[in-house]
């Protein structure tokens, strides 16, 4: 058993903040078997990253991510840079004996994430997909309550991911909106996290349909970014992905499935939400209402049968009796404390990690499998990542 | 213009009763130009239909539809029964210049809609369709909305009907689960009206690639029923409807859409339900809070913006000035005396009805379309009919 | 048994269109064993009120209430006119031997109350005050739910009763606004609903201690008005009703509640609401939801408690198997059909009606003592009407 | 302007964790001119509190309050422990020349508020008392958008705080059950957060009129508890606070309100919620959907006024943009955060906190008139604090 998970991480921004949030925090209210010691962060700016390394506490920084992954001091790297660089960073570190945290989307391509798997069950150290959504309470309570068959085989499924950031024209082009820097647009990056719920919550996809949209085709150039306030340079440039994605699926399971990813649904924020229904009932989660989870059964007395709105902070609920008393509401970064927990704890008991490269991999290959139909106007089956 | 229209019924079941309610309820409320005369009701059953009569003001009855579209004293024949009879009955009566209202779904298949519709443009009568959810008050008004440009262009649209009577497996065989007698299960039945909603709200669509499934194949027989309660017989059946679809569309504005049609869905007894998103803004409407329409704007402040809760009972919302001040909420009969006022105009006025055949022929055409498309595995263009 | 129930309402306006709608829907939806026959209808117009009679189909019509009272082929006198005429014609109809059916207010204070029910008493007729919220079925579930213990020992009752169409100070003066004809404002009007529910839900009340304000003093003379649409008139008048009334109680069984009802309260238009909490469980409705009820129980599993939406429309929840199939929503007006049910029933079998002049009584007798206690600026005991 | 502000933190239970977590988060996503250094943490039990003390990165400990007060190293003395405790630490912290940050509420009754608003105001320290809910982002929006007129003049303001966790009688004793340590029961605990919120958005209290009530008097003795789990001991004690107070006010601006605290509301876990209601628009909140903030405005086109639901995780709603992008949720401890960055830059900036210890004294004022009318059975006035 380790006295301590040696941590190296790889970017600063977005989800660097969120990461480093998270190891700095989690065995304040949970008690890892080994906690982790925050060794190096690492960017390409040094002045930047120097910066942050102060003010968020990592030990040490690098500039170059090669000497990152090779330094003797680090046990388990994680990666919170886009996803164009995740296979040749998650290879190396895996090759370098690291454990790896890999943020979604997991790669470019399905090819690149089986390189990832490849690499990291031959060195045998563990891998994990940051799928932060499995870990609020209210999501892992309707993971339980489906293992304990609290509304029978599921029938139907519905996820939808609806943000609205791009519903005004005049917002400038950034590096998620071309091709070659994002991979896709909302279908990848929001569509990675539906896919992920469902294959945690229903199971794996066997075959999709579907359509993807690019709306507003050409936005301002890219001029000065600070924070979330984006400002336009001059002239304009052509988007490279798509704002929009729909699709059907039929599980493997027999149920059918919908999903929807978009950008522009005017007023949707980060309403990432799903509804199942199985033959004894049904449960409904919105991450804009992210504590409670909605749930009806048909086993109630006929008069009082009804969506329920269970509200996910009891000490009986996951992970919420290690933060405040019932009533007390979680957020956004608290789901990343509760991935870095999971992490740590299958570090240190030597556990497979959930989920893992496989089922990242697997994520990418239903993406790809909905690109295929498109390009086909029919169904495609879904390649299955052993 | 008439001092009367002298109106004839076939069916008094369930539709029966809603329309007898809306016949001699719409002069209460409102003041249609000519009022409606119930000259007669029509069954096979001369018990029933005299008791019915009796029952709802019907000045007379008749067992035979034949009769009934041919007396001279009917100017309008509403048509109330099972879909399978509809087109012949609506040919005879247009034939007879009879003006012709028919409940939904209008017919078997397109080919039967078709000559429906040609018959009613031979006649010269009028023609409508009863696909009652356009004239609840917060869908008209998110019509006029849309109309007013409010949300601007529009760029998704998801449509869901979810119902869950089927969910228990041994609730038994009806009429409504057999090909021959419904022509289809949800896809048809809950399936017409959102398309109807679809046209009405966003417009035609160009083509859809969907799927189906009939999840439970096999029910005890039919026994007794009565009114909602249904006995089970001896044996079983095959059910040869499918309980479930899901489909994709492009409409002809550019937007995409989905829909889905179950009678599965766990706790949802009436879940008509659409979400729309164009550039300036959303509108949200289900029938389960019928009287509400939620509506979001990008034009309101910055800090202001949220989905707004319209409550649709004031007397500058449609239809509701008619009924009670406002706050005050109107229910599912109320639509159908909506419908029956528009309609008693349109022929006191000799405007086109809507939606008329046209409309509901060409509903059943994107039913037919999603039935190829699944036949085939791939998208299937919609017929258009003029 | 009656072949029949001769009624005689009086007054033809808002109150007027609502009872006659339930007299000619009652027995179309529900099979009462004695049904109504719409003998006359009174008001002092003639023009206005001969009108009225034909298009709700009164057979006939008289201009004086004392001769409606008196006529021999009336069974039932229904009083639908304001406050301040109830007791003069609801103790003269008893007289006459006639069943009383009366809106609420029931009268315009105690004294008047209590002349009325001895008069009923004396007559031996039976007597009933429209208090319709009793009658939604998702109030009624309520009830039955208490009832049957689901809920426990009641510990805390609130109700709300919020409106605002007064919240605009240019709305003109009308008689409600005025004390002669109206007798108070929001907390008559609306005060009075609230505590027949709390009574039918909770019991008795012991004691009270309140508050209450007018806060816009002065409106525009009235003007025409026509409909819901008020016009103002020349110069202003002084507005002699309170907007808002405030106040706590001590329940006889050891609860405690709160009330509130007003006219001001921005974006309630009809707000009528309770929460009740109770030793294992809560209740809590809201008119402007009608047709759902809000149920908690602390018998769930503990990590499936929640407060879950019962939508009250099924065949298992009180009235609502009269109407339509599952999830087709009841509206305002049904409520006056259950209630008119109910009386016919409780005519034709000779049964006491509920509630009844000695419940309108006693909400009364609240109001009165809530008034006490502003005057005296201390805790106020209600009187109790046996 | 101090290059660093160093903090004595007294109490490490519950407020401890919270306070703490915020001294450590602060500037990790705020700039506070002044960051905070964690100097020591204070606690009876030695090794409790040097365990706590290395968890959380305090660089010492003391097990005497009145050592750590003295301490030269120490800017400001933060008081988390239980509310028997307050006035003591305070004013010898003032007297020492510290800052003071207590946490509520302020102290036992007005007198000790009134000599630790003296002391502190004569050793000229910074004093403010950690009302949170001010500084959700929902609630601060409110506020600005109050002072912003968007509501108008405010005529109607109701709080409620709902809690259960004291609805089941077996529940054992504790601290908070006992006057002498407690005080008061939910009506001093929540009561004091409602006011709080009522002082911030509406003003202040003239006169309240009001009842308590313990339902539950005896319940098992306290056994051993460990975090939210309590164990019943022997036997059984008795409840010497209430369980629940209601009660109503005259503010001084002209409008009236009501309150509620209990513990006994079945379903509600921390349903801090207010409703105010103005001559323009309405703003309503609540703590168990502490994001989203209701807002409804006359000002709107009438057909589409409607409460809006604002999501209040917008760059442009306080404190938000601080945190991650829009759609991304705060929870509890996020508040926490906000109050120590504002009393960080009050202190830096030499400017009065808020609330000041003249607020929180008001606070108290408040209760005890409640208190005051409950023995009188009358109206007691609101004792002003200067």
């Amino acid at each position: 058993m380790p006295d301590g998970t040696n941590v190296g991480l790889i970017g600063y921004k977005f989800m660097g903040k969120a990461h480093s949030h998270a190891f700095r925090t989690v065995d304040k209210f949970f008690d890892p078997t080994s906690k982790p010691v925050m060794k190096a962060i690492c960017g390409r700016d040094e002045q930047a990253v120097s910066e942050f390394a102060e003010r968020w506490g990592w030990e040490s920084y690098e500039t170059s991510w090669q000497t990152l992954v090779s330094r003797d001091d680090i046990d388990l790297v994680d990666i919170g840079t886009p996803g164009s660089t995740h296979a040749e960073m998650a290879i190396a570190a895996a090759q370098a004996g690291k454990h790896v945290f890999c943020e979604k989307p997991m790669a470019m391509n399905l090819a690149e994430c089986r390189a990832m798997l490849e690499a990291a069950r031959a060195a045998g150290v563990k891998h994990m997909v940051n799928h932060n959504y499995r870990r609020v309470p209210a999501v892992s309570l309707a993971k339980r309550m489906i293992e304990a068959d609290e509304i029978g085989e599921i029938r139907h499924a519905r996820f939808t991911y609806l943000q609205d950031w791009l519903t005004n024209p005049e917002f400038p082009m950034n590096w998620r909106l071309r091709k070659e820097s994002a991979g896709s647009g909302a279908h990848g990056d929001l569509g990675s996290h539906m896919i992920d719920l469902a294959h945690f919550l229903v199971g794996d996809l066997d075959s999709v349909v579907g359509q993807k949209k690019t709306y507003i085709t050409e936005r301002p150039a890219e001029g000065t970014s600070s924070g979330l306030t984006a400002t336009a340079g001059e002239g304009t440039e052509q988007v490279t992905v798509d704002d929009h994605s729909m699709w059907l699926t039929k599980f493997a399971n027999g149920a059918l499935g919908s999903f929807e990813a978009t950008r522009l649904a005017a007023g949707r924020r980060n309403f990432n939400r799903f509804e199942i229904n199985g033959s004894k009932g049904s449960l409904v989660w919105c991450f804009e209402d992210m504590n409670w989870l909605e749930f009806y059964s048909t086993e109630s007395p006929a008069h009082e049968q009804g969506f329920r709105r269970i509200l996910a902070t009891e000490e009986c609920h996951p992970y919420a009796g290690n933060w405040w008393p019932p009533g007390h509401l979680l957020g956004y970064d608290h789901t990343f404390v509760h991935a870095v927990y999971d992490l740590l704890e299958d570090i240190a008991h030597d556990r497979p990690c959930w989920p893992d490269f496989r089922d990242g991999a697997q994520v990418v290959a239903v993406l790809e499998a909905v690109n295929r139909s498109i390009d086909s106007g029919s169904w495609a089956d879904v390649e299955r990542v052993e």
